[in-house]
């Protein structure tokens, strides 16, 4: 069997995000968008395993997924085949072969997520699935500083929502936050070893709340080590987050 | 009666342009959509004049609108009304009480226009509504020398599409063209003091040709000078445009 990965690109405005849905096979799922186009292409049934999950609304421009396979067709055909069936919203930006111990989740060294913040009165039309808006100036600065509390390993239950699907190992370590302005742009680019629940959407809503004033750059700490949800601040809404880039050893 | 000019972004995707279709009033434009709020606000008709009409699907970051009102609504509180009663693919970015003698149209100095391509196999689901997909390497050095014949006064009939609305005077000022490369985007900025019907989009199309080689750079000033539509190249995607801005004395 060949072991396939794909670099995938999506919007996820129209999706119930990447995984399929058992309880409801027709909603419309990134996942299950791909591998039934693999199947028309490919005359065999294939499970795409993803680095991770995106809810709905989220959007990607690296996603990585892999899926094992019996068909001995070219990368470059898969790519070009895939592309040519798929809905515009999702795009194979890479495909090649790997080793056969490649797994697109286990094997993760780290992940990048970028959240974006349009700050002014209104949010331009041309970026409106892409961007989340917020009218007053955010403090960049009390940002930065906040964020710094969070950069290591650490257990971030605080910043993990839905009971649900709780995880018991809440451990985390984050490499990176940097938070940038580009015109009336703000991003927060997170690079972490993995995320827990809403962890990037979490984080991006409590950095908000400290560029706001709501919350001071030290309350972070406070919230971090109370590893208690209810006291960081709201996620911050899903169409303003991508999965930026997958990286592997 | 006050004078009130408007500075709007669009997303044209789903509109049928900036122009109300007097043929059939329930076809969705922009100019019907925002006088359809104002009405709503000022409690009286008014009549929109633009600095110029967009097509269907394109796009606008700063196109410029004047109406004429007895009301005393501060310009704030236009705005805000307004942007909370449109639809959220059209913005007000600014409001302003202007001179008496202030004409959309008529007192354009210059408008900026951009068309915007992707160049790669596939193009990027963000951004899918934005950029036109260009499959081939560009090259923009050609497409440069190509420009530079067009740059000053002339007569632009040889880019001038739609027979059915042709207009006289077809003397146009081309101020300055540049091409941009933005890692996959290439960005085509015009400045003219105006536009011929679909002119961007016909000088766009034919320096595409140049870029992949189909056309010298020398057959742009033949083209020019032939004042024949036939000899230029095809009108480029509507989506790929956008109205950037309008400059007033």
């Amino acid at each position: 069997m060949r072991n396939i990965k794909l670099t995938i690109e999506y919007d996820g405005t129209n999706y119930c995000g990447w995984q399929i849905q058992k309880s409801n096979i027709k909603i419309k799922t990134i996942q299950g968008t791909i591998e039934g186009a693999l199947k028309n292409i490919l005359q065999e049934n294939v499970k795409l395993i993803a680095s991770g999950r995106t809810d709905a609304g989220v959007h990607a421009k690296g996603q990585v997924a892999n899926f094992r396979t019996q068909s001995l067709l070219p990368v470059d055909s898969i790519k070009r085949a895939l592309n040519s069936i798929l809905p515009e919203e999702i795009r194979i930006k890479d495909v090649s072969e790997v080793d056969k111990s490649f797994h697109s989740r286990f094997s993760v060294r780290s992940k990048i997520y970028r959240y974006t913040i349009w700050q002014d009165s209104y949010c331009p039309p041309l970026s409106r699935f892409y961007a989340t808006l917020i009218h007053c100036k955010l403090n960049l600065s009390s940002m930065r500083t906040a964020a710094r509390y969070l950069i290591g390993c650490y257990d971030f239950r605080a910043f993990q929502t839905n009971a649900t699907s709780y995880c018991n190992n809440t451990k985390r370590t984050i490499k990176n936050i940097k938070i940038t302005k580009d015109g009336g742009f703000i991003y927060i680019d997170i690079e972490a070893d993995g995320f827990l629940y809403n962890m990037v959407r979490s984080i991006a809503g409590t950095l908000i709340e400290v560029g706001r004033g709501y919350l001071r750059h030290t309350d972070i700490k406070r919230i971090l080590e109370s590893r208690d949800r209810r006291n960081a601040g709201p996620s911050a809404p899903c169409h303003g987050l991508c999965l930026m880039e997958v990286r592997y050893e």
